[in-house]
């Protein structure tokens, strides 16, 4: 195999709160030769999740920190360009977390081979994966809809919210969005089907919440934590559950932020519970069947955002933060094949 | 039945923070004569417990506030010295909600008649009664602990929280409290039993948690919520179960503080869940089989702090709030003929 160049986007420094272009390095190296049992493909997906901003800080959580001047972690699907394991041939695609990269090199073992006939490859980096897997089993496990209920997703654009509440109407619930433009609303009304969205950078929260809520709230989806969740507290219902999946208002912030006052909680007999989705991974074929059958009978639609450029993943992720993004926000880092 | 004056304290005013002296009066009305099928009763212990403090309040809360002009409300344990109800006769002892007030009239639907001989009559407002049943389903229902691990309660000299460390123990856990005098402490661990207290209000909370629970906090039983909750976030184990039993720190606040950060809920897989006794009453028998054994087997231990004389309350109603007490704080309104 002649030689290859890697393009990556590494972590250059850490931000101290919102990163910015000066974190990330685009550099080229070259790529080592294949060894016996290797499996060298080719990024066609990366996929860019606010989680990644965690990843950037090394304080403590549940991952350990991004390693400077190397490629930034992220999920990828890539095309098998050469390989010298059985089990992949070239031209399998396959869903693995090369990261912010052209190339990835292993012994595959962390690799799942894609069926780009049973759905878009893409689709494993969202709906059919790690983000749709997250919209699926918080609200499921720790939500528990029933049918008259009403949901409250924050977020509810983005890749994980826009399924949430297309969940909570299969099952029977009122689902109600917030989201940060009066466009993110119309597509998650019109395109997605919610019963309401709330521009909650327009509208004044409580009176807005107390208008597309009558009955109360019984489950809020929490993907940002702060004011949301304060104002959120106000109008919950007896027993109501609140999986708090992620906390993006603060992921860019230099100091912890203060929290809600948690009386609501005793008064309402309420729960909010951590999520995360590494916990459900054992459980990927449950999900997978359910959600598989929900697209196909098109009872859930699913929308991505796709950047083009590798170069330009740095100021894509970045939009995450301000909002720039409808539906899941991939980078094609190579054409993508199947379509 | 010759005319018989009833001394009452009354909510005069609604407190604005810390309740004072002036919020409460003293006042005598005389009796009107018992109705058919109805019971009169005297009051001889009455319960104070934090809750009361949000019923002199009229914001929003899970119960209604409290009249102005009539008595406090509050449980109590009192003898029948009166009856036209064939349920109940002279000399009864019943559990009941008279208030803060010499005497009870009612048809004794709320009443539960008390059997001295089982134990003693002021138990029935403490380790037998709604402080008990919320040390117990709280740690049992939404704590789920489990051998070896570890719990820390809040207010752990108190009535609610001396009892769950105690059955902590009798779980097989390493119990920690945390109280806010040296005194407390030692009754905490040398009379109650608990692996260690820590004095809040003396110790660096952050490295007393870490000192004192070696392998992190599997459950914390809130009874306070405030810094001490926020501190605790720090130190808590994976699946960390947390029943919110009240606020106490929080309860004379003007406007509603600010809450703890919760992103260690979600790095944790963690969970922080109100609690209501309201929602357990049905389970009472559930309840007293098991804590009767614990109580007579002396796995349990149980303290009371009484005050004489019903003008003595609002004073020792607000050494609530203070760190006043220790273990269950019972008004002893007129003298127990059972003891």
């Amino acid at each position: 195999m002649s030689e290859l160049m890697n393009r990556q986007i590494v972590l250059k420094s850490r931000p101290h709160g919102e990163p910015t272009t000066e974190n990330f390095a685009l550099v080229e190296t070259a790529m080592r030769q294949p060894g016996e049992g290797e499996v060298l493909r080719r990024t066609i997906y990366l996929s860019l999740d606010p989680y990644m901003r965690g990843r950037m800080s090394d304080g403590p959580s549940y991952a350990s920190p991004a390693a400077l001047n190397e490629a930034m972690p992220g999920g990828t699907v890539s095309k098998v360009v050469y390989s010298r394991n059985p089990a992949f041939a070239e031209g399998d695609f396959v869903l693995g977390y090369d990261g912010w990269q052209e190339y990835g090199l292993s012994d595959g073992q962390e690799l799942r081979t894609l069926d780009p006939v049973l759905a878009p490859i893409s689709y494993a980096l969202g709906v059919m994966g790690m983000p749709g897997m997250t919209a699926y089993f918080a609200l499921l496990d720790i939500g528990k809809p029933k049918e008259g209920e009403t949901v409250v997703v924050s977020a509810a654009a983005g890749a994980v919210g826009s399924i949430v509440g297309q969940i909570a109407k299969i099952k029977g619930c009122r689902a109600v969005g917030l989201a940060g433009t009066d466009e993110k609303c119309r597509v998650v009304t019109e395109d997605l089907g919610f019963d309401a969205c709330i521009n909650y950078k327009t509208q004044e929260l409580d009176s807005a919440l107390k208008q597309t809520c009558p009955n109360g709230i019984d489950i809020y989806y929490d993907n940002v934590a702060g004011p949301i969740l304060a104002a959120v507290l106000g109008h919950i219902n007896l027993g109501a559950r609140i999986p708090l999946v992620g906390l993006i208002s603060q992921y860019n912030a230099t100091t912890p932020p203060i929290g809600p006052n948690l009386v609501a909680l005793l008064i309402k007999r309420a729960q909010i519970r951590g999520f995360l989705v590494t916990d459900c991974m054992h459980r990927y074929a449950e999900f997978a069947s359910e959600m598989g059958t929900w697209l196909r009978t098109r009872k859930l639609r699913y929308r991505e955002s796709i950047v083009d450029g590798l170069e330009n993943s740095p100021t894509a992720f970045m939009g995450l933060f301000t909002g720039e993004n409808t539906g899941k926000l991939l980078v094609r880092v190579s054409q993508d094949p199947t379509v």
